[in-house]
């Protein structure tokens, strides 16, 4: 698939970071930025820029909170022509500051919500549009929302600056005819607005989802190194470069860091394709309550846990 | 996805055989049979039916043979309504013997072969098709093939009495375009004739690559527990049956077979999405250079793998 306007956004240390509650250490996101910026990636996503009062410094890592001066000194001395996001929970904005995008190095603001919280979402999309930034919109947990409440969100949107919009399959619940209805719903409430995807790799089907959605003209594709994220993790990034066929990408870089970065760190912390996490996908429910089962001592008792996790829902 | 024709064939023993030389326990073996036969699955696939001469008995086991004795000593007081296949290697029939299907306790023969082979499957279905067995034919590696060797082959097939033709990706080369491209393509020149879909899962689309098939009413899908096959495996039969609607299918029991026959597997033979394999995969490739790559000192060098792939394309 080679389209001009796709761009590859890679979000390793954001969303395996609310693995470790964004520990890593500066050597490995070092290390993730030559790799990605020598492979092409249009985007990598630093982390949250989260509010120090909700999320004390205390329990988190710096990449919780992506202050521009962290950036600077990370990125420091590497040659890269990558663009560089963070995310914000707009929901949960606090006492977070953003300086001038020309002052700053991040290129692009992805603002999270929830559909009943998409005034806070475009609050800070506002905001940052002024501030000279590009940003997106991520509204999380569609497959639960009733579609009148998720469309009149969107119309919302539609009347916005924000650059592109994000489905996303937070439950990793949808089939490729979902995510197709879902991408033909968005565009038809987002006229001249670009569309994303992000998809969770519950059912295997974050990467299929994800093509999906550029058959469909999703130009804005999420994905990270061996599928790193929380819980079942996201769409393999290097499945997604093995797919394009743009030659500006290079897949080389990415399975060195894979080879170096990531599978040492399969060591400390899990992810990907887990039975409690498949449980949770096909019952649309949100991962937490496979993670805490996996901290148990029952972490391998499948059946059990899908027993129980439908009792909850009859 | 409640569509009253499909039947769903559990290749585990078969298919998971090629890893270990179909050394599994008898044990083992009556554990799968029990799980299935109570989850609701149509068919499940003991073995190959192999030549002794070909493969000798000591290095195989049992599950490379399937005689009818072994099948029914395994089987042996369990209630079950579940079918029974195995598959035969077309072009290495040698000294095989099949019984009357009504004297035996296989319901269906599965042809593997190769489109340059095509004929000597179509010998084979006749004579079983004559024994009162169903059969298959399944055309391995077309993504290899020029489309008119695969059209010859599937115009003769269709002249033969073979119930069930499958669509076989392999090398798990194929993206979803052209599964579709190819179940259209085997419905056009097998007019009556019955489609499967048989995926592998070198780059996470063995589950998604099977719902397209599905979309386009191939019947006959294949899974197995945990995905369990050679290389990267196949589509996870959890999956499936956490897709398909019918009622008759419970994923309790595949799940407790997961947890208490699979995951023990899981520390002596690998499987399932490993970096070599995804190679391969997009390179179109036979899994066995990756095979042999991961018993090396090497195995987790994925970019000199890559490297190396890549230059024995030029």
């Amino acid at each position: 698939m080679y389209r001009e306007q796709i761009k590859v956004l890679d979000c390793t240390i954001r969303d395996g970071g609310l693995i470790n509650d964004h520990h890593f250490t500066d050597e490995f996101v070092r290390e993730i930025y030559k790799a990605l910026s020598r492979s092409g990636i249009d985007y990598m996503e630093f982390g949250y820029r989260s509010s120090r009062e909700l999320f004390p410094p205390e329990e988190f890592g710096a990449w919780k909170y992506c202050d521009d001066d962290k950036i600077r000194e990370v990125i420091d001395g590497i040659e890269s022509d990558m663009k560089i996001s963070v995310m914000v929970d707009s929901y949960r904005v606090k006492e977070q500051q953003f300086a001038p995008a020309d002052e700053s190095p991040i290129d692009m603001i992805r603002a999270a919500t929830y559909a009943k919280y998409i005034d806070s979402a475009i609050e800070l999309i506002n905001k940052c549009h002024d501030l000279g930034y590009e940003t997106t919109c991520n509204i999380m947990a569609i497959s639960k929302e009733i579609e009148p409440d998720l469309i009149e969100a969107l119309d919302q949107l539609a009347k916005c600056p924000v650059d592109v919009v994000y489905v996303v399959d937070s439950f990793g619940a949808l089939y490729c005819e979902q995510i197709e209805y879902m991408v033909k719903l968005y565009q038809e409430h987002l006229p001249g607005k670009t569309l994303g995807v992000h998809c969770h790799n519950n059912q295997q089907l974050a990467f299929s989802n994800t093509i999906e959605g550029i058959i469909h003209n999703a130009n804005y594709l999420d994905g990270s190194l061996s599928g790193i994220g929380r819980g079942p993790g996201n769409c393999c990034l290097e499945l997604l470069v093995g797919f394009l066929k743009n030659p500006k990408f290079n897949l080389t870089p990415i399975l060195k860091a894979i080879q170096d970065q990531m599978m040492p760190m399969r060591e400390d912390i899990e992810w990907g394709y887990i039975i409690p996490y498949f449980i949770t996908g096909i019952l649309n429910e949100h991962p937490r309550s496979a993670i805490a089962y996996r901290k148990t001592d029952d972490r391998d008792k499948y059946a059990e846990f899908y027993e129980k996790m439908r009792e909850t829902q009859q």
